[in-house]
């Protein structure tokens, strides 16, 4: 698949992380973008949410480049908002672009003073070095623990001609994104006015990054940036902006899930559908509690289909339900039916659970047509061991 | 210290859970005693749970016996009410008391029909068993996945004498009691009038079983019962209650401590304490949220004084406060102030950071008197393999 028109990424190693690893990146659109954005709603924001939301809100909606360093989070320290601002002075200076079409984004650990002279110093080479070709060399620059870098593609066919969207994501822990995400960054070539956008944002976020959760905590750093340039020529008509949405959303849902796919010791990829409940808010909020039981994630680390856990952890949801009237399917297997054990063959179950892709099904035979789909990861000694020793 | 006068205990194998130790127990009070409970408020309830709330209705709150089963939750089972009532009926018959005056209880593994017959058949040799000495039996009869027993005692001197508290508890895993507790039992030999033992319970538990957490997992069957049978034939004075109260949530805080301490895989006890909140209840709040952070809690396990991740975990419980007035200490050692980090030694801190026992606390450097303390565990690979294969 074709990536969209008019962008050009480029990335480097910097030196703010200790490993030579690419730890500065930079997305640039040739014609200013318009651009939506969610951030974390953490009470605690990196000096970098803080500012990218006041250039988006300067800039109307415009977004010409993004810078990105991994390996810091520019969060809790002294010269935070200084080091932000510089950096996107810097790059407006060399992009001849105006500051405030500049967004910045940082990821890393918290409380450690960044030097900016690290970014100021590579951001020529970085600005030589942009290519339309660069954008797996982003998607791996933004990495932290994660082992694979995430990227997600699609294409809408409209009547005009084709517009394409490309997008790239990273995190593996600290990951319960409220409303926003870990870092994320969709790029399409479509033309689609800021309204239209935020809209498209606010509804794709619902279906895919607050739809996650790898361990419960949510980062001072989420951001996910949409970014439309235009750059196809293509204008949906009135009726083929659902065609673009879906596109969108898709390649949100995909980056989503491949982050709690690759959750911090993660070998397995849950995903989690209540249906049944009064409504869509009330299955989100019990598929997110039986995502964030450790007991639930213990358990399908284990191959134990322990559905006493699941219908537990439902129970903690603050959901009004029917334990009596609860189906669980774990592999599309019954293991409970109203609220009871169901027969099954447990050795031909667990055999079962051992896949990499995991699916409970939470029907709770309520009238409500409130249904979600929530995606988490297995919990594992890895987690444990990537944890205990992250920061020395 | 002296236990409670007029209080007798027993515990036997009943076959219950696979390995041969105790799993069934009784305490009974020679003299129907006052009894004051708090239960689960996870959705799914176990049926002893409903009886036991049942029965202390019928009783107006009066309790001669209470029987005890590990290795079975007795939770969402077919057969779940009519086992929970027929255990009653025949320690009722056995104890010639009237049914409602047996409160049931039970713990262990959710959805696996639990064998009426077996405790029918155990309960003769227990009822002749019963001795004022056996309360460590007791004690060791209700573990599940406790590495020890947990019990807790304490003396008031009162004008007219002495009164005494004695308590037991167990749990190290589905931990995060709300408004109760796992199963948690506490006697004592004062007179004390329904009302104010209702009160007593209710006030001591927010200062001890919701303040602790191990895993953010409620269970189904959580109960702490409270029983008072004035064997003492000591009344407290008006001015004395406030005596025996604190004797009582000393007894509670000490054993909800002792849960955190042992919970599942943990080495250390993590005590957490938030200041400058605009009211206890928010700081409770943010206390459980750093302590449900299962980032702060594999630093902790790591000896890592990753404050950032304690700042970020207090931003994350939907409680107003401002980053920028907020300190931490770690071990008494201010690792973060205003916001921004601290100049401290690191290899000092980690060297404390090894011990049994880990303090943090968070001042919001607000106007407020709100304060909050909360205890929590560290979290290892051991919870993971415990959890990855408890049921099979």
């Amino acid at each position: 698949m074709k990536l969209p028109l008019g962008y050009k990424y480029a990335a480097t190693y910097a030196g703010i992380r200790q490993v030579e690893k690419d730890d500065l990146a930079l997305i640039v659109s040739g014609l200013p973008a318009n651009a939506a954005a969610v951030f974390t709603q953490n009470r605690v924001q990196a000096a970098p949410v803080r500012l990218g939301r006041s250039h988006l809100k300067a800039s109307k909606g415009l977004c010409g480049a993004v810078v990105i360093n991994a390996g810091n989070a520019n969060c809790a320290t002294r010269s935070g908002d200084a080091v932000a601002l510089a950096t996107c002075k810097a790059a407006a200076k060399l992009l001849h672009l105006k500051v405030p079409l500049v967004v910045p984004s940082s990821t890393g650990v918290i409380g450690v003073e960044l030097d900016p002279r690290k970014i100021i110093d590579a951001l020529p080479r970085l600005v030589s070095g942009l290519s339309a070709d660069g954008f797996d060399c982003v998607a791996r620059a933004i990495m932290t623990t994660d082992l694979v870098p995430k990227t997600a593609f699609a294409e809408a066919r409209l009547r005009r001609g084709a517009v394409r969207v490309a997008g790239m994501t990273k995190g593996s822990g600290m990951i319960q994104p409220m409303m926003a995400t870990t870092l994320g960054f969709v790029m399409t070539d479509a033309v689609i006015p800021p309204t239209q956008l935020r809209v498209m944002l606010k509804r794709g976020v619902e279906r895919s990054y607050n739809r996650i959760s790898v361990d419960g905590d949510t980062s001072t750093n989420d951001t996910l940036l949409l970014l439309a340039n235009g750059a196809s020529e293509v204008r949906p008509d009135p009726g083929e902006f659902a065609m673009v949405e879906a596109a969108i959303t898709d390649v949100m849902e995909s980056l989503a899930q491949q982050i709690a796919r690759d959750g911090e010791g993660a070998r397995k990829l849950i995903t989690i559908t209540v249906t049944g409940a009064g409504d869509s808010e009330a299955a989100a909020r019990m598929a997110r509690a039986i995502a964030n039981s450790p007991l639930v994630k213990t358990a399908i680390a284990g191959a134990d289909p322990n559905w006493g856990r699941i219908l537990s952890a439902a129970g903690n949801a603050g959901v009004t339900f029917d334990p009596k009237k609860t189906d669980i399917h774990m592999q599309g297997v019954k293991v409970c039916q109203g609220g009871l054990a169901a027969p099954f063959d447990e050795p031909e179950l667990k055999a079962k659970l051992d896949a990499a892709d995991c699916e409970i099904r939470v029907a709770l035979g309520g009238k409500g047509k409130g249904e979600a789909r929530f995606w988490t990861c297995d919990l594992t000694e890895g987690y444990i061991r990537i944890n205990a020793s992250y920061r020395t």
